[in-house]
């Protein structure tokens, strides 16, 4: 039996099991996470982070050599205990981690570089939150049609690359957001090959204020359902309305998702633009239990 | 700020905070339940048990009068805050806690009387779990039709009452019970005033071994939809497939539960039977957190 010390946290609504493991001599089996991250016989969060020093892991190398100061990398597995690259809430949850636990310092408009297998993320903490640059996007994907349960018609939706691919459908009112069951998912035609996000959206009244544009969304992430939050959604949908505005549009967007607000904001020069994705993330408990067997090599 | 200090506990995937409180000073408000139960904001659970000293609270007088042995009290709410009166799984759930947290002493084949704001309830610890005493059960809520998503035709249901009202449905296989779609309720014609929840059961080959009968189960709660056990619902399915099985039916019974296997068993003479329900049940961690607002009078 191996004593187990966690910290559950999340970012709007997105949860999250992390674990501080900075020399990486702890690493956990698929089969370790999957139990942890299950909502009834274990810890229970949408997946499980370890912090680890980038000197320590062979991923970690490739980003040392993107930026020398990408000490920390964040070792991301989904729930169900497949490795995956990157999750734009997730990153803020890591880095609140971070934070809160004495492992690194922020100030309020610094800076930090965090190693993902997906390159290396800057994030810069706020006055309430982190604020993440997610790097280039891409209209991408055409305009397949999109049907969902409690959907009248089916509507045409935007592809949107955002490192993943997504698919976003312009609603005409809340009461329409409301009335989707997304249960089940939608369904695309033509059906992208890798399959899609897709996030259903409907503009606020008025749809910019204060200079800043205003969105509500649901998302149905793929192979998952529908979850509280999805950054790369919530980046996605922004970035299509933004594009369904056209000129003049603002470069500021308030997203509300079931999970609380987050806000995406594009900057640059017209094909050099990038855009980060900022929102809160806490703490919500530390924990520990016993491992049933010894820490493995996963 | 203060410090709330929890236990996490499952039986039979029926999941639980678990607080102990001897002197009953630090009650929770149904707003605080709520949060710590919420699967993503908060510790996640379908309920929270305080344990008290009967004699710290107006409802544990009561069982102590019925038994002066009934010396802790299970004061057990939903995960949305309302408070109910009791729990077939969260009872086994709260004695492991008292027995491995060391507030009470059970050894094996003996028995503890813990005080519900249904009575005193009677728990012996066996070999790998505990028994609880369910009491007494009736025929009662007709035989209405029962309609589902994946059913393809509508089933009569055998109501039975075990405190709480459910109708069960036999169903011929176990695929059939697979292709149940319990993600929206069942249907009854006619509805129970009060409503009631449904056990859909499939016997195994052979129904009866070695003295045992065996059945599956899935139950969808009232107010709640499927969950991966209910304490009452196995008790129910067990009693009906018995009903049904007519003379010479065993009184033992194992059901699977999607969230693990019970033992439901009927002892005493026609009219003054009771029934037990014994099963698993595990601590899983050990948590503590910063509560926002100070503990106040629920």
């Amino acid at each position: 039996m191996t004593t187990f010390r966690f910290t559950k946290g999340q970012a709007t609504g997105n949860d999250f099991v992390l674990v501080a493991d900075p020399e990486g001599t702890a690493p956990l089996s698929p089969t370790q996470i999957a139990a942890l991250c299950d909502r009834h016989f274990g810890v229970g969060a949408d997946g499980l982070i370890r912090a680890v020093r980038s000197e320590h892991l062979p991923e970690g190398a490739a980003a040392l050599a993107e930026d020398p100061d990408a000490t920390w990398f964040m070792d991301y597995a989904n729930g169900d205990g497949s490795v995956s690259e990157m999750c734009g809430n997730g990153v803020r949850a890591y880095v609140r981690f971070l934070v809160d636990t004495g492992l690194a310092t922020l100030g309020v408009g610094e800076t930090i570089a965090i190693g993902t297998r997906a390159g290396v993320k800057r994030v810069e903490r706020s006055e309430d939150g982190f604020r993440v640059d997610m790097g280039r996007w891409a209209l991408r994907g055409g305009e397949p049609l999109v049907s969902a349960h409690g959907l009248e018609v089916d509507r045409p939706g935007l592809g949107i690359d955002v490192g993943n691919p997504h698919v976003v459908v312009a609603l005409s009112s809340n009461t329409e957001l409301e009335a989707l069951d997304l249960a089940r998912p939608p369904v695309l035609d033509p059906a992208p090959p890798a399959g899609a996000n897709v996030e259903f959206v409907v503009p606020a009244e008025p749809l910019v204020s204060g200079g800043i544009g205003r969105i509500r969304m649901r998302v149905s992430e793929r192979g998952v359902g529908e979850t509280l939050s999805c950054g790369t959604g919530a980046v996605a949908a922004a970035l299509a309305v933004r594009h369904w505005a056209g000129a003049g549009a603002p470069d500021r967007w308030r997203v509300g998702v079931p999970g609380g607000v987050v806000e995406v904001a594009v900057a640059g020069a017209p094909g050099e633009e990038r855009v980060t994705l900022a929102g809160p993330a806490e703490l919500v408990f530390d924990g520990n239990l016993e491992l049933p067997s010894p820490v493995t090599a996963g």
